[in-house]
């Protein structure tokens, strides 16, 4: 059995905010210290990560000053230079100070878009600088409780604009970045703009530079909308925009777990796995979850250790799912492979494809032999082949 | 009060398959005799419908001839001149009869997605000759229980195949006709694909013809998703995109409901309402919803009655909602309208905005005032205002 | 229109947490500043509440001795004085400390069990002295995140422990009070014990003294379970188990949105207010709701007052409902009645009703005319009738 | 590794329901001709099952005569004795001939209630006949799309009527049969009767013969309403009253998805097990599960036979992870055990307990270590231990 020890090239890595999260929730205080940046880096790079990422305020505080901002980074900078851990990623936090209650670039109040904007710009500057290639948005707040209280079609018509500012900031910054939107449905707003893959993909269309931005799907964050997150990851990939993924665990249509990746939906992961391996997806492995309020440190590491080793896991899987002689008999049993193949084949035409003769009783009688096949997947998950 | 009595120009529409549902469920079988289509017509138009909408099969069997067919459709066409009923929208049954098993223009059986193919041409035919301008599509059966049996991206290329194969054909043929995807998240199929209103936009922006088609969002399975409707149609409709609506009722995640408009969310068909009146869509108010298997044709034609009168009631609420005073001062209070200002003012640059002076913390004591202009608008739904 | 202005006499109750709440968040910090105790009796007085109810450490801080208690209890006796509000129910804090990451009664951790007794034993004191009739225990952080951290039948075994010393206490005190157990299906824990009305039910079954102990179900709770809060109600009424209520709003299983009631499941709440005026329900029409984090205090008070105002109107419009006497006509063409009479009658045998004829083709086709009936009932909420 | 063959000993059973679903749903017909129950217990003893389980009408048709029904017993019976396959479950349908539209013991209809009743004792007769142990009621019928429709407490009332006159039944006459209720949330009613395994484990304590009458909790079932399936094992069998389970795999709120067992929610599946192997369940593993409509028969077996193999497969599991010695110190470390231990001691008294002093700041500071544990389970999952 292989070990399943993380190394730098399987490319982990984990938000400051998540082995960072104190415990604090809408029923309870913290449970757990600060965790110190510099720290986060050294324990993480032990454990085989290889990269770190983080909002602005994971760093430094809220309205630090230039002076503060540089205090606080240094050791920061330090540990990512001891350790050789990167910086693939960096976000921006829009959403925990009260003057983002009604959320950064669509909020109802200009003063505040303006605000955020300018936050944002900042930390695309940090971003840079600190070698990052994705830069996530999650507007988390940017929504609505109650239906006259925002205008969706005005709200959406800000989220443009601010996206189309901060990409031509890029451009003319000459930065090396891409920006990856994280759609989710709802908490911590009654309802979410860009709530799935699929509306932010939409979106992303209206864009001016949409080669610019793309997605950053969460595990959770589709599931809580019952929706199947492989199928979102294939369809990003079939738009030609996964940038990044955030990774964890679920277990549907709830508050958001953020459970470690792997503990969930366990099918689902298997999924997602598959598709992230096998689907062209060449970006981070990125964990975005909570070390459960239970815990103390230790049990945040050893969270944070499990979710590089069920990936690894779930990986190995995977790859024998795909080399089974047997699956690959099944694949074809179930004709999975012939949807590949055009409706029409070249050349022809709707006339020719009307003049076919065809019997759908005899058709209908055909079974799709998908049981079987799943039936393989499963064991594969199970380990019992 | 008004008396909420529909008339013609109120434009509503029902499917033929929603008032001639019978009641088979997984559970049981029928438990109303067929209804005649003619005869549905002239119920329909009896109690102020303007149209009427159907799938091939819903008219004809699976499988007739084009004698059949004629004979099938000529009092259905009798019934329509006697009455001025007019048949705005068509669709095709691509998922009751067992070839469609595993879908229709995304089967993994090749011949099935050709066959699939061939029954909506035919029916397009169809459709422009009654004179419909609207061709909807719902994939019910596109889709899977399991994560092998279907290569998503795959799938996604045939489904763009199809459409596009579709709106050549409505080319080439002149035809008068838009195609709406009516996306659902799940049921039958375990997941569906295209599940949300966001992911089939996103979709039509790889077609070749991506001005052909357009949404045909349905309440229920927004909803189904814990999706706001209303969000969807504006979203829908900021991408000019909104060609038909599918109004009904459901409660949250949870089997396909069906019920009738306004019977189930009902802060969410005030909201519907309110974008669909406001928000410059001019289609049908079409209803696809199912009569309770309790009911026998009393409760049909009772339900269908509810469903018109209910969107009458409502539209007169958001017509009141807009147009009370207290509400536009509310709106105002809440800067609503600010959100429609662009957060750069024209000919502003980014570098003028960062130099802007803000303080956060004085911003961050505003409240909102949501609270106060959401119950306005409830007390306009419950009517005691 | 009555002005639905709220009495003393309509008993309406708020938990100070409600009104009080900061608007911290998993995702953000306070939004609003401390609210004072006392000043919240005062404003609560103004707006019509008769009651205010708290967790001990929403009046005095965590870990409090016996001085600073009384210390803070003086200046909010002296505003229940001044207002003549009472106290009708009081609950203890065992979900917010650190102390309690693995909740209070079923911690794994025996000292912290014994720590929570004591906690609640000095509550039930401060309860009796306030003149309290029911004592509410929502077990928030009883449960678990994965299956091998809690064993169930343990749990079930110490929450019986806790709750029959507890009654034994009161017994013992000859205190006038009460227990109602909050059910509550997740959030924060990923599941907790006593999931619902239901199970809540079946365990006070178990108790040493059920005659002491019944239930304070909420609507959100049973909402997020896509559970039917009315027949939650009703069931607990039936058990005569329905000791106290907590009214808020909420949009179906997703996190605990704790909405102003009125405000989520506008049809759910009409039903809600039916069978509580209507099923002998005799306790205070408590709130327990959460100001969204977008309001200040204006949006807070503005909320608390329309939760009032909501259920009052709700009340208007459910004895309209059932005075109506087209609503009665058709309730008995439902033959909604005819479910209150036996279904053998007095003094018949299974032998004489095994040797009835019957035709179940004939009765097949009685329709239950229940659209007629709750589109009646529908129109009442919509305030058109 | 062991081979997961199903024997006897096993205990398997399934409905003939299961295997013999033609595939009809709410938007299609049947995809498989019917199958013969003969054939069925055939085909399932050969596949390793010891039981077979049906409803009346899967058997003979709905109204069919004495010598119909024994027409069409009579080779069900002989495969029986040729196969020496047992019956340890009865149930009746009381959901499909529309008659039921409104359910059976609590349809507003008396007549039709008189009629369920008769249907159903019929059932016992037959039941006790073939040797059966349980009788599982599941009222799918029984319950409302609105509000006004249903009388929850004259529902329960007749509920209560019918269990107690059925109990009575079996009690005179002598049979060795207990009847299990099946709870179910929604589908095909909007809201059903006793939606939980909680409250339908509180009806039962409102009996007359309590002792008669369990649960057939249904994964999928609870899942539906996000409920932890085998919490509600643990519940039922403290309560003493699982009586019977119906085994088979959903992915959370959505329709009721009747996967085969293991094929839904994989870890939920594995603490199924967990509970049923070593809660102290001695009944028979039934599977309620349906092979998709994508199915042909071969689908259909190899669905079934899954069903077996992954109970084995996870049981393994589960029997690996509690003899594994890692775990066990997981165990200790996370307090699972102390749980176990009275809060209060032998002959302690709440005054001693008062007077303990404790210092809660350094309890908060202790971790659960439930992070660990719970990876090592899922390592047992994963087949990676």
């Amino acid at each position: 059995m292989p070990d399943f020890t993380p190394t730098r090239e399987d490319r982990f890595s984990f938000g400051l905010w998540t082995v960072g999260w104190q415990g604090v929730d809408v029923f309870g205080g913290a449970v757990r210290p600060p965790l110190d940046p510099g720290q986060a880096v050294h324990k993480l790079s032990e454990l085989g990560a290889y990269g770190i990422t983080f909002h602005d305020n994971d760093v430094f505080p809220f309205g630090a000053s230039a002076a503060q901002k540089e205090a606080a980074l240094k050791p920061f900078r330090a540990a990512l230079a001891a350790t050789g851990l990167v910086v693939p990623m960096v976000t921006t936090n829009l959403f925990s100070h009260p003057v983002f209650r009604d959320g950064g670039f669509t909020n109802n109040d200009r003063d505040v878009r303006r605000f955020a904007l300018r936050k944002v710009l900042d930390n695309l500057d940090l971003a840079a600088e600190l070698g990052a290639r994705t830069f996530v948005c999650w507007g988390g707040r940017e929504g609505a409780e109650s239906g006259a209280a925002k205008d969706i079609r005005s709200a959406l018509e800000r989220y443009k604009e601010a996206f189309d500012l901060l990409t031509q900031y890029i451009l003319d910054s000459g930065y090396d970045l891409r920006i990856a939107i994280e759609p989710k449905p709802n908490e911590p707003r009654g309802d979410i703009l860009l709530p799935t893959v699929g509306h932010a993909l939409a979106f992303i269309n209206e864009l001016e530079r949409p080669e610019l931005v793309g997605l950053n799907p969460e595990v959770g964050h589709e599931e809580m909308a019952g929706l199947n997150y492989a199928h979102g990851l294939a369809q990003a990939l079939w738009h030609g925009k996964l940038f990044h993924i955030d990774l964890n665990g679920q277990h549907g249509p709830r508050f958001d777990q953020d459970l470690r990746f792997g503990a969930g939906n366990a099918r689902g992961a298997f999924w997602a796995v598959d598709i992230i391996e096998n689907g062209g997806y060449d970006g981070p492995r990125h964990f975005d979850f909570k070390p459960p309020r239970t815990e103390d440190f230790d049990g945040v590491w050893a969270s944070a250790a499990g979710c590089m080793r069920n990936y690894l896991i779930l990986r190995e899987k995977v790859r024998a799912f795909r080399a089974d002689t047997e699956v690959r008999e099944a694949l074809a049993a179930a004709r999975v492979t012939e949807l590949a193949q055009p409706t029409l084949a070249a050349g022809e035409t709707l006339e020719s494809l009307r003049a076919e003769e065809f019997d759908p009783e005899a058709a209908a009688a055909r079974g799709m032999a998908f049981e079987q096949l799943d039936q393989l997947a499963l064991e594969h998950l199970y380990g019992v082949r």
